[in-house]
């Protein structure tokens, strides 16, 4: 490229083309946007006519850390929120080892076959951005429902935050109700806030258990029998059928001691055996009766105004964040402070103020 | 007034003056800029010299909602830093009715007796904000210390959120140590995160508890056991003695099975009678042992830092936030999308979207 003559200190770095190129560069340019723009339009239109492929092409988009494709991700979710919203978004949450997969498969088999749903599955877990998905990464444990043509399974979204997280999760969310799932099943390990941040997203919260030695109600989190609409104890099967009625009956007298919940719905306890489809139907009719009576008495409405809110702020806040980590002159002095703190050369205060004030500038 | 002939449209709202009288206005402006900028090295001389209405006067500033103080607070801050870290800071957790506030009347009492120590009282209550300070709200509950010359003892920093409310206390953290004290003591209740946050700005963690019926272990959170330092087992006295000691030999074993920590500290379980001052001696002991062997391996100065890594991203996050939601206009626009959202008029997607651009715009 020739240097042009008469340099002045005006002249911008990030303009190497002579002048008379400038017009095909651009001709260039906006083709190549209008290219962009028309993936962004066909993979809407394809998410909408239900392609499964394209549903998960926009979740990676979703999930896509350059800051580039925010754009079309705004795109993309604009496009999808007139045909989202209608879904019932079950939360499902259970210590490991209690099941989880095995009754999402199950359940979800079972609302595909006998009531022609269309299930999309995600999960939420604080932990994969350090194990990289420890819940559903392995795919072949629901081997039954992955191949059905009116299943959608997705293993978590890895982010750096909870909020991160469980913001992709929300926004996956409107692209599988706008491929037309109509039952959203939301998985999550129980670890720190997760349950919290799921049922914030959810209408109906499942908490699955294990029947144990007589100590039921040990461990369990307070807060989380609060949230539950539902403690399903799973494995209730063979030898371990007693020990499940008895848990059952315990946990029934416990939920009696929680004050009525705003939705005047009273948390039920049932069986399952997920391995031999048993206690399934029992489970659809009682979610399906759950949200029969909070339509009529409009809390199924008022609580998912509520999320919106919530969401708006959650909504807000990471985007604050994203816009101020991100940006790469931030992501250099950040990594020069933090070096400094390890060194005592400053305080998170000193260091805090000053990158603020580098913001600023920038 | 008399309004200024020839108005041009570059004129501005802002200065209603006539010219000849700008010189003694600003005389005046400057006058009073001097005055408060006095007093701030006034109030941290004040503080440095360990004046206690000056270090109350401080946190208040600190706790001011207006961000015209912020000036004001990061020079106060600044000024304190260098006098600030000369302290051991110890979390106080344990359920309501355990003994909170005489454990820490006992415990603050004895170290200023018996061992010359100044006893800063701190607290951290993310439900403070409903319900105005619900712990160390009534000073009265530690008679005696509030008398002592060497306490000082400050109810819950109130704030919108408990990130919000943590900043506060670590910022107070910092004043009570340039003022002198020498061992800062953060009460919570355990609600919600509010552990998690005063584990992450002290350096000794307590849990309290009180023997039960034989399920010690019941109810108890994983995540509050491991973070534990000590837990110890309060009202051990009269007819409470043996069943104390049984919890104690529980307590023992179930922390057994936890990994060890990164501070090599292996937790230990004591009984105490703060009402009759029993075991408090035993527990000072316990603490100093534990600072000077986290102090030798290093894991005392290397969790500063890490809790300073931690506290440059809080400081920095709770900056973003109430720049953007203290903005006048913001306020105002965030109220018009939530009723948007209440009457189904908006997306919580679409409304972030607007008010993020708003911001932009201003």
């Amino acid at each position: 490229m020739a240097a042009p003559k008469n340099k002045s200190a005006l002249s911008e770095n990030e303009s190497p083309s002579t002048p008379n190129s400038i017009g095909q560069k651009s001709a260039e340019k906006i083709k190549a946007l209008r290219k962009k723009k028309l993936d962004i339009d066909q993979l809407l239109q394809d998410i909408l006519n239900g392609n499964k492929t394209a549903l998960s092409r926009g979740i990676t988009l979703i999930e896509s850390k350059n800051v580039k494709h925010n754009d079309q991700v705004n795109t993309l979710i604009e496009g999808c929120l007139p045909h989202a919203n209608q879904s019932v978004r079950i939360g499902i949450t259970g210590v490991p080892g209690v099941g989880k997969s095995t009754f999402i498969e199950a359940f979800g088999n079972y609302l595909i076959e006998k009531h022609g749903k269309k299930v999309a599955v995600l999960a939420v877990d604080p932990t994969s951005s350090v194990s990289h998905g420890s819940i559903l990464g392995d795919k072949t444990r629901m081997e039954e429902l992955v191949k059905q043509e009116d299943a959608f399974i997705r293993p978590t979204a890895s982010g750096d935050s909870l909020g991160g997280v469980a913001q992709k999760t929300r926004e996956s969310i409107i692209l599988c109700e706008a491929a037309g799932f109509d039952t959203i099943l939301i998985e999550t390990v129980g670890v720190g806030q997760s349950e919290t941040m799921v049922h914030s997203m959810t209408d109906f919260f499942l908490l699955l258990k294990l029947a144990g030695a007589g100590d039921e109600l040990q461990g369990i989190k307070r807060g989380i029998m609060e949230m539950a609409d539902s403690i399903v104890i799973n494995k209730a099967d063979g030898e371990n059928k007693r020990p499940a009625e008895r848990a059952k009956s315990e946990f029934r007298k416990a939920l009696h001691l929680y004050p009525i919940k705003n939705s005047e719905w009273k948390p039920k306890v049932l069986l399952s055996s997920a391995l031999h489809n048993q206690g399934i139907d029992e489970i659809w009719k009682m979610i399906e009766s759950y949200v029969s009576s909070t339509q009529a008495n409009n809390y199924f409405y008022d609580n998912r105004k509520e999320q919106n809110k919530f969401w708006l702020l959650q909504t807000i806040n990471e985007h604050l964040k994203s816009n101020f980590y991100n940006q790469p002159k931030i992501k250099i002095a950040l990594q020069q402070q933090l070096t400094a703190i390890e060194n005592n050369k400053t305080t998170p205060f000193e260091a805090a103020s000053y990158l603020l004030n580098k913001a600023k500038e920038l």
